[in-house]
């Protein structure tokens, strides 16, 4: 079916049953994506401000057939925010809904409306000295609702889970404009197909996410933080099978770090604080919280102390105060900073199995050095098989010279990681990046069955259309 | 669209493509469920030896438009395993896919074909020194393609969530007799729909799990049990919070118990231990998970003496030995056995926000006092919002003289439920028993969605005719 554009006529039909507070100027920020590789398009900007007026929208752009992009802090890093082509869709931003609409600390439960800043968020759960556990770099500008669309990650997932694992109930506005009312705040609720899961992840594609129930967690009663220096990343990964025997699921963050991105980090940012003399060829930063009768520093020596003894680590530095642990938070954090100032040819936000991690680096490594001379920056969250690999051009030399080698560097370590059982899309999404990708590499039948709800669901193809699922040719 | 039986010239199209042996017998079990409330049909069964026997099988039954009843385990409380009405469908027993395909203990990865038993699954684990949290009382019998299917709950909630948050990835047969292999050992894999998650749950009427990725944990370090007496649930709730301050997510199971199911276990089965002299009017067993250096039974009783201390818990027993973890463990398992001898008039599998549980049972017996003279037994997992919430005669009456106000009391219960924001299915789903109250409570929206989706998937619905959605008038 084909698409109408977003024009006067329907910005009219629409003014005749929202309050003109609901429209929007346009502002480069609603048709800009952080990377610059596409440019969208808004024939139409609305800023709903309840859940009926978002009803209202889209019941109106389901009749008229006319696209609709839904638009949280704009952080997505695969395009799922933009639409570049096709008739001009009604850009639907969520930033008038931003209310905590109820705390519940006793049942480690909160309800916030989607347009709810995460670190917002992380201030409401932590004044109930609660924690909503999801982190991740664009905490400040991210909102809740395009969180959960784009099921995030982060660092905490090796313990407590995805944006998925951490939601109990949607509210939503399905395509055709009908309200799901789904705020349960249940640990246990079979009744029927699992909605919620089926829109987080579907980056807009099969409805508007309004509201959601999040799970809270009690803070842990002590904290801890070290980096240490490891053999090589089969030793990483025996390292954190010897913390968890320990600790059990007190690991809430294993983070590997290859020397490359220390490299670049004194190069680029000499100011970011490095506690070791000798930045390690391989090295490791973990996150425990513990028990009561715990204390996170000592347990963490003693895993250092079996590791070395194992031959496993080597070197290493156990944060004694606050102010320790935030400056090993702080190198971390700077690593994609570090990449940025040298430029990065190619990309990728991988997932492998956990045991076939160490034999992607090795083949990985192979592999993009019989492409060329690159640099390889492998870093991410190892606990969790998430690696952020990254290509870049030999020392000295422009990232320019070698852009167009990029899709074949990218084919090339795309297909080790499915050979090797892996995603190549870890925590980022498949917007309109990877919809290629999708295509290529995913699973045929799921592919149909995907195609299939999305036309039962979004018969005439409104929602966020040309993301995840190609266009239909008009 | 009308269903086709399954007669012989469909046994013949079979027999064409499929070895003698993937073909059985009748036998009673094929068409029977726990509770009797129905009698099955099987027009066919057969039992595939693998996934392409299975896409075969449903190739030619979606051709011929005959139903198709998954079966696993056969323990299922909802009727989500027969079908007693309609043409008589072919009944698909998996139980001959039982392989564990292969073990990854250093990456807490399990595949397992469908067939499995989940003891078999947890001694599979046990052996690589992994567990395989979840557990519940049919362990024995239970297959893991039904245990998927239902998304069941039992004692580890808590900590370590239902089966769909112990499932990395799934194979499937789907309607038409395509293969999706979704296999996938990955924490994070953020690339399209999440199919894995609507399988698990839809009871089978949108495909056919063959084989499932599990997650596994590593075993804690130590474990311990109590049973506190506490002043109600308003305390019991607190204690709960009070013991997440202290070990976080270190408490595994948190079971409430009344008083009426202690005094149905003297009664029935006086064999099965009680550790407190009188029985108390509300007790919660506790189980705690702990990491190397602390001490499981200190920890509880560290928590009693704080409990204490607030005038939550007046009387308690920590186990000293994995004997008395065993007895208590034992007693609070052998509950629905005694509510079985005196034989209950209505039962109910419910869960509520944590923060209502208190009101639910404060209301729910008065409500339940102005029906009748009736017996409360009141129990369940606390920690995850579920009760089993269950109806009895007075004493020395039959439950026969009050059969017929089952449905007035459980209409009144689930009324009181739907208010409180619960659920009325909490761990056992909707299979054919519960059609009605998903109709009657159910969102609108939800359920439109869910229709949709069925007939997008299973177009000639044929998949699990008539369980959690209606049969289509034919």
């Amino acid at each position: 079916m084909t698409l109408a554009p977003a024009d006067p006529a329907f910005r009219a039909r629409l003014a005749a049953e929202l309050p003109a507070s609901a429209f929007r100027e346009p502002a480069p920020h609603y048709v800009e994506e952080p990377r610059g590789r596409w440019q969208g398009q808004a024939g139409v900007i609305v800023a709903p401000a309840s859940t009926e007026e978002v009803a209202t929208t889209l019941r109106i752009a389901h009749a008229a057939g006319v696209g609709v992009v839904p638009y949280g802090g704009g952080t997505g890093l695969v395009g799922g925010q933009v639409m570049p082509e096709g008739p001009a869709p009604l850009v639907l931003s969520l930033e008038r809904m931003t209310r905590v609409r109820a705390l519940h600390p006793s049942e480690n439960t909160m309800i916030v409306e989607a347009g709810a800043i995460l670190s917002d968020i992380h201030d409401a759960a932590a004044g109930a000295d609660r924690l909503y556990p999801l982190s991740l770099a664009a905490k400040g500008t991210a909102r809740i609702g395009g969180i959960l669309s784009t099921n995030a990650g982060g660092v905490n997932v090796l313990r407590y889970g995805n944006a998925r694992d951490l939601c109990l109930g949607l509210e939503a506005v399905l395509p055709d404009g009908t309200i799901w009312h789904g705020l349960k705040r249940l640990r246990k609720d079979n009744t029927g197909y699992d909605l919620r899961n089926l829109l987080i992840g579907a980056e807009g594609t099969l409805g508007v996410i309004t509201a959601a129930a999040l799970r809270l967690v009690p803070v842990p009663a002590g904290e801890g933080t070290a980096l240490m220096a490891v053999r090589d990343p089969d030793a990483a990964l025996a390292l954190l099978d010897m913390a968890q025997a320990q600790m059990g699921s007190g690991v809430s963050a294993f983070e590997i770090i290859h020397r490359q991105g220390l490299d670049f980090l004194r190069q680029t940012l000499p100011d970011v604080r490095q506690p070791l003399d000798e930045p390690p060829e391989w090295s490791v930063l973990i996150e425990v919280g513990l028990p009561r009768g715990l204390d996170p520093a000592e347990a963490l020596e003693t895993l250092f102390a079996e590791g070395f003894e194992a031959g496993l680590v080597h070197d290493g530095v156990v944060a004694q105060s606050q102010a320790q642990r935030d400056a090993l938070w702080d190198m971390r954090e700077h690593i994609p900073e570090g990449n940025r100032r040298i430029g990065a040819i190619a990309s990728h936000d991988i997932a492998l199995p956990l045991g076939e991690l160490p034999e992607f680096i090795r083949r990985g490594a192979a592999l993009v050095a019989d492409l060329g001379p690159y640099r390889i920056n492998c870093f991410g969250h190892l606990g969790d098989g998430n690696l952020h690999y990254n290509i870049f051009p030999p020392e000295g030399e422009s990232r320019d010279a070698y852009r167009a080698e990029a899709p074949a560097i990218s084919r090339a370590l795309h297909d080790l990681v499915a050979e090797l059982g892996g995603s190549f899309s870890a925590e980022h999404g498949v917007g309109r990046l990877k919809v290629g990708d999708l295509e290529h590499y995913g699973d045929p039948a799921k592919l149909a069955a995907m195609r299939a709800i999305k036309s039962a669901l979004d018969p005439r193809g409104i929602m966020n259309p040309g993301a995840v699922l190609r266009l239909p040719e008009s």
